[in-house]
């Protein structure tokens, strides 16, 4: 049975939309130019709501910034994990799951994160949030890729290849940060994918 | 016949190592504390030189801060080469190799770089600085890691596992940046060792 008021509905999916939003234009704002210059205001500015707005969401830049990150990395997961449920079986299965996976490190979210790290590696505060944020996405990360590989970790090397997988991917990323790097990460991935198959068995 | 004055060489001899101790502090002011924070003045005081000597000696923050970097990776390279050139032949050598090239890609040089990438990403000027930088260490180091696995490139997807071998290097760095992951990365380079072993023949 419902027992909210119906008046408050509208009034909370206002407030939904209001913190996708910002969560958003976070990510975008981080990817563009940097942690220094995306504050609560900047922020806001992109999400076109105020700055109160912002504030009364997350409170603090660390915190939107980091939510940011956390959400769109688990929206980013959950659709591999979607798109991976429908991959065929068969000899091209490997090579289509490593492009999956390498494909989403690369573009504006990845941009950000790289931004968030640069930042954190020099301001403490600002690694205390981003610490186990990474903890998390990696977990989250590893384990969708052993589902879309297809892979038995109880063999010998196996855990090793997927989490080498995941490292070549944020390698091809940061090498395509600052040029389009995707007609050489094109061969790479299918070079990559011939030697997981062997290793997968 | 040396023709210059011999009065002259001492001079010469402290310019050098005034120039020296400005690239070292500025690798080492970017790694810790990002482009926006070492300025000029910033990396004089930490190399225990004038601001006006480092203006003298590079003229602006990006032109000192990408020599910084291609000079350090430029040493870092010939040390991994003239280390790569003792390596024994054998079953063990490709492991050796990897860990060598892998381990060029953590610590302080690797940070520094990360901060240049991730402020180019936004400032098109430095960006202009970086790209060039970027390409002329990207070529050495494949050069490098070629000479060190020993690899036959006109064999089919042996560039693209040097290549990537690389990547997962940057990759591995990226993963080091704020958390100390030497041992995961340990595991890693064994079990890609093996791969790369099985591909290079």
């Amino acid at each position: 049975m419902e027992t909210r008021a119906p008046a408050r509905e509208p009034q909370q999916r206002r407030s939904r939309a209001t913190r996708q939003r910002l969560l958003e234009a976070a990510v975008e704002c981080l990817a563009e130019t940097g942690v220094a210059a995306s504050t609560l205001g900047a922020v806001a500015e992109r999400a076109g709501v105020s700055r109160g707005a912002a504030q009364h969401h997350f409170g603090t830049r660390e915190h939107l910034l980091t939510e940011a990150l956390r959400y769109m990395s688990g929206a980013r997961l959950e659709e591999l994990r979607r798109c991976g449920a429908r991959l065929p079986e068969g000899p091209g299965r490997i090579e289509a799951a490593v492009t999956m996976l390498i494909d989403t490190y690369n573009g504006t979210e990845f941009d950000a994160a790289v931004q968030l790290w640069a930042a954190a590696a020099g301001d403490p505060a600002l690694r205390e949030h981003v610490l186990p944020l990474e903890d998390h996405v990696g977990r989250e990360a590893h384990r969708v890729a052993v589902e879309l590989l297809g892979a038995d970790e109880s063999r010998p090397g196996v855990r090793e290849t997927v989490q080498a997988t995941l490292d070549l991917a944020r390698g091809l990323g940061l090498a395509d940060l600052l040029t389009d790097d995707s007609a050489r990460r094109g061969r790479i991935v299918r070079q990559w994918a011939r030697m997981v198959a062997k290793e997968l068995g």
